[in-house]
């Protein structure tokens, strides 16, 4: 029997009428180039990305036109992200961090026919233009200077459109945009999201429960447009109409607190890197900034408990979430549920370093040789995930099909445990645990405990073949500037704290950890430094 | 260009074993026949609902297939709603303050095969069983005592599952539940929800800037579960994990206030007739109960401003919000705008007092004989509304298309103004609409002032046939107890307050207003009452 309700598409038109209709005062501010700041309203982003919209289709865009992006977080970027997809081309977001001979290649896998890129990364586009074949080049020129030959202005590209723009009917599972992955192995892969997917990622991420966003919240994404989508957050915060302070190119710890000094800032979002540089400058300087108390959502990567602790001393409240490129790509938040509020602080700040519980929609379980794992806290398992807003393929890629498993699960790569409260705990990389004598030890665990040491920077633990145990646990460690420690001080730092099996067999101080494009350990590389490692006895 | 993510249908389904996985451990709260409070856990509902889908589909039931519930709220309506509609059958709700006659006409319509009645409502189920043709009839035994021969108990039916129910792969358009209006006019009209409409619902409905649901939340659904699903608060509530607390039978004020109390609700919802008396009883005894900050929502009939201003002196905030039978329910809610925060406080009220803005996904437009009305706040038109949870057609009820406009609106039968900020605000039904000389007369703006008069209870206004002004307004009023006004009074107390032709020819007093089975003013009785008035001179 079937239901008597509307058959209406959710599509990406319906949040940019909303937008124009409800919100045309709320603000969106950039941080330019220079440094100023740019204002303008919800009315303003509306009439632009329907002019942009226009003129796409103007200049020969056909439905399924890939519209590459090379941009920061601008106003600029964000016209994009709606102009684009609501006449019925692709958005595809470029990775600028990403070495140039990579970006051609994604360029041409990804077929982009057109291109928009910021003028202060044209430097980026001379170095890869003789390597891609894109129709037309369009610049936005954010410094105000003239735009080179050759190449189309977008105030100038703007102005073709009349203002008669109409939104072409799509259905909701046409292509809305796509992003590559920056994987440390192989090529990049591309995911391709749909309006349907994004919509129901918007509405998820906004909730009480995941980023509890709302009309009167002030937004600001740090982690950038060119990764994932900037977690889904332009569109979820479009959706609820807020203010949004976008960062612009400057990333920077006192930027950043300046913008959300000045815009009133109540929610960001960024990766714990950068958290750890904003809480550097807050701990030097604690009374330079007035911030409103303000939620940090943290991705990417794990962040340290002790960063969660640090923040709860200035009001800011660190919430830490999971995804990956391939879920959209929020699937688990990490909120104290009510029925442990007054439990152990201890466990508490434990629970909210880890990855959380999944958002509706999404399904988790841990997979292991017998099968899912108990959610008891303890049995590890790689982490598959399923949902209308993960992937079930890659972009033209039909040989990574070991990515899913028979029953259609996304193998996101990562083991974790999963405890009867729901919660997701990373405890590595499938390919990063360390298998010593028979027993699974966390790489994960071993650096997060490290990283809390006074003396300890930063620190990267890999497995090293060994021959009687099969791998053995290195650490390599970055001291803070001033700060020593012996390797026997670490040593007994870690003794109470795990299992005596885990403690590394070595521990080596290194000047730095070599990092991805998007700031994780390059552990890759790492491995490879050290694997004619000969262990003592 | 299609996108490569997972196609995931949107089905109940996953709502359920988010409950039982995620939160096994939130409470679900009853208060019995006997006003005793049964309590238990997700746990248990989610063990309970799935031995119902069971025992349903090991009973012979068929997908499509119809199964009716004549209950209040309770945990065991609860179990209804989602073990129902997650083996494949069809949730009908049935109004049991109907009379006999209109039940048995929409338990034929429907073709319910299934009948799960509360054993307090035996006697209704008494008054229609000779109308109707149900295979088979489940009692739920609030009260204890044994259920009569011939027909089944609700427990010894959940008895028959083995614990080893599969859900039955669904298409998310397959029908979940379905209810019918209870119309003032013509024969009650079915709408069938599909299960991707009401996880939509859900998902909206719990957003911050509509009813702002999270785990944390104790939520108390005073409307209804045979209104409008209770206006999907059962799924929403369930989707979040937040503890449920259900009135059973008891809808008078001492009961709630007991139940907000001792279960510390957070959230509610209700009609304004039930927060008119919740109201009255805070005010007669202001100290004897410790609610927290709570959160009122009101809906199915326009509330009035001075009962959120009395609220609000009680730290209880209500929030106003409109829809339909045909929408799941929710199209507006109205919350302040942040850039209204710090407007006019009468303004501010004002708007709280209004219906709202819609939510993400619901498209609204006010339709006049010009065409679409501007948003200025003034122009009225009949509300139109569009999006994924609104109805289509009737069940089985071709004749009315005329509900839904050429291009596929929904027709509300409201009239309203839509302000440039969103808000819309309807000043009357079609229907009740006053044309004196021309010019158009809200009856409802009208009644809501009365209302506002310390003298009056009720006030309900309508047209009557005028030989100048082919209609004039008359009031029918209701004087609370103990209170006097005169005619001069009233007409004094609105001279300043509406244009002159607004104020109506007649007042007459009256013991009580007709009202419809959901508490609405009937004023279709109303004006066959006074049809035959004379106006003087």
């Amino acid at each position: 029997m079937l239901s008597t309700m509307m058959r209406t598409p959710l599509t990406l038109s319906h949040l940019l009428e909303r937008a124009g209709r409800l919100f045309p005062t709320s603000e969106i501010v950039t941080r330019m180039p220079d440094r100023s700041l740019h204002r303008y309203t919800y009315a303003d982003f509306y009439r632009r990305s329907r002019a942009l919209a226009e003129a796409l289709q103007k200049a020969g865009m056909q439905p399924g036109d890939r519209v590459a992006t090379l941009s920061w977080n601008t106003s600029a970027h964000l016209e994009a992200y709606f102009g684009i997809p609501v006449a019925g081309g692709v958005l595809h977001t470029l990775n600028l961090r990403l070495h140039p001979t990579d970006i051609a290649y994604i360029i041409n896998h990804a077929e982009d026919r057109f291109l928009i890129v910021d003028d202060v990364l044209l430097k980026l586009y001379e170095a890869i233009k003789d390597h891609i074949n894109v129709e037309k080049v369009i610049v936005v020129p954010l410094t105000g200077q003239p735009v080179p030959a050759g190449l189309t202005s977008y105030e100038d590209f703007l102005a073709t459109a009349t203002g008669d723009f109409r939104y072409p009917e799509l259905a909701e599972d046409t292509a809305l945009g796509m992003c590559y992955t920056s994987g440390t192995t192989g090529k990049p892969k591309g995911v391709v999201y749909s309006h349907r997917s994004m919509i129901l990622h918007s509405l998820g991420s906004a909730l009480p429960d995941a980023l509890n966003l709302a009309q009167g919240d002030v937004l600001t994404p740090v982690v950038p447009m060119f990764h994932v989508m900037a977690w889904g957050l332009p569109f979820t915060g479009i959706m609820v109409g807020c203010k949004i302070a976008m960062p612009g190119p400057h990333l920077d710890a006192v930027n950043l607190l300046d913008l959300y000094e000045s815009e009133q800032v109540t929610k960001t979002a960024g990766v714990p890197t950068i958290w750890m540089g904003v809480l550097q400058a807050l701990q030097k300087e604690p009374t330079r900034w007035k911030i409103l108390p303000m939620e940090m959502v943290v991705g990417g990567a794990a962040a340290p408990e002790a960063m969660i602790r640090a923040y709860d001393t200035f009001n800011l409240k660190v919430v830490h979430a999971w995804g990956m490129t391939e879920m959209s790509p929020l699937g688990t938040v990490s909120r104290t549920k009510h029925n442990l509020v007054g439990s152990d602080p201890d466990m508490l700040y434990a629970l909210r370093a880890c990855q959380g519980i999944p958002m509706p929609l999404v399904e988790v379980r841990a997979m292991n040789e017998h099968g899912a794992a108990p959610w008891d806290g303890q049995t590890m398992g790689e982490l598959e995930v399923r949902g209308p807003w993960v992937a079930q393929s890659y972009f033209k890629l039909e040989s990574e099909r070991d990515k899913w498993s028979a029953d259609g699960w996304f193998r996101t790569g990562d083991v974790v445990t999963i405890s009867s409260e729901g919660y997701v705990k990373i405890t590595d990389r499938t390919k990063d645990l360390i298998k010593s004598g028979g027993e699974w030890i966390s790489s994960l665990d071993l650096e997060n405990l490290l990283m809390g040491h006074p003396a300890v920077r930063e620190a990267a633990v890999i497995a090293v073949t060994h021959p009687r145990w099969d791998e053995r646990p290195l650490a390599a460690i970055v001291l803070k500037e001033g700060a020593t420690a012996t390797v026997e001080e670490l040593r007994a730092y870690l003794e109470p704290k795990v299992a005596k099996f885990w403690i590394p067999d070595a521990f080596v101080f290194v000047d730095e950890i070599p990092r991805t494009s998007t700031g994780k350990f390059l552990k890759m590389q790492l491995r490879d430094t050290f694997k004619d490692w000969h262990w003592e006895s």
